[in-house]
């Protein structure tokens, strides 16, 4: 079942839960995926419709496949 | 282990093969998905970086969640 929101919602709380589990500030998680740190609070806020290359980036950053941060994180 | 290419080579590979499985057309997977029917063909060929909200709407028309779109068809 899906989470609350729309999907660019869904996604800012899947990264947001999983980068706080892994122990990393948003600054961090900008560095590793070659992002702006404001483009990630972004993201967190659900305010972004961010591309298939990005959300590639942020899983990578956030050391995690795409489909595992979208099924265990409650996107799907 | 990742297929080759990019992952929007990726991602297109997943899509055509998904969408043949389930035995539908381009034009019907555009018109299910409200996409237009040359954007379908570029994203099998690899050649969009389509945004989350597209790819939630591909795995819909698809009959499938992102998570096994990308766990199941090599994209991930």
């Amino acid at each position: 079942m899906n989470s609350p929101g729309c999907v660019k919602r869904r996604l800012g709380r899947a990264v947001k839960q999983r980068r706080q589990e892994i122990g990393i500030s948003q600054e961090v998680l900008a560095e590793r995926a070659g992002l702006h740190r404001t483009y990630i609070g972004d993201i967190e806020r659900g305010a972004r419709n961010l591309s298939l290359e990005n959300i590639e980036k942020l899983a990578k950053a956030l050391q995690i496949s795409i489909s595992d941060l979208f099924a265990n994180y409650g996107v799907d």
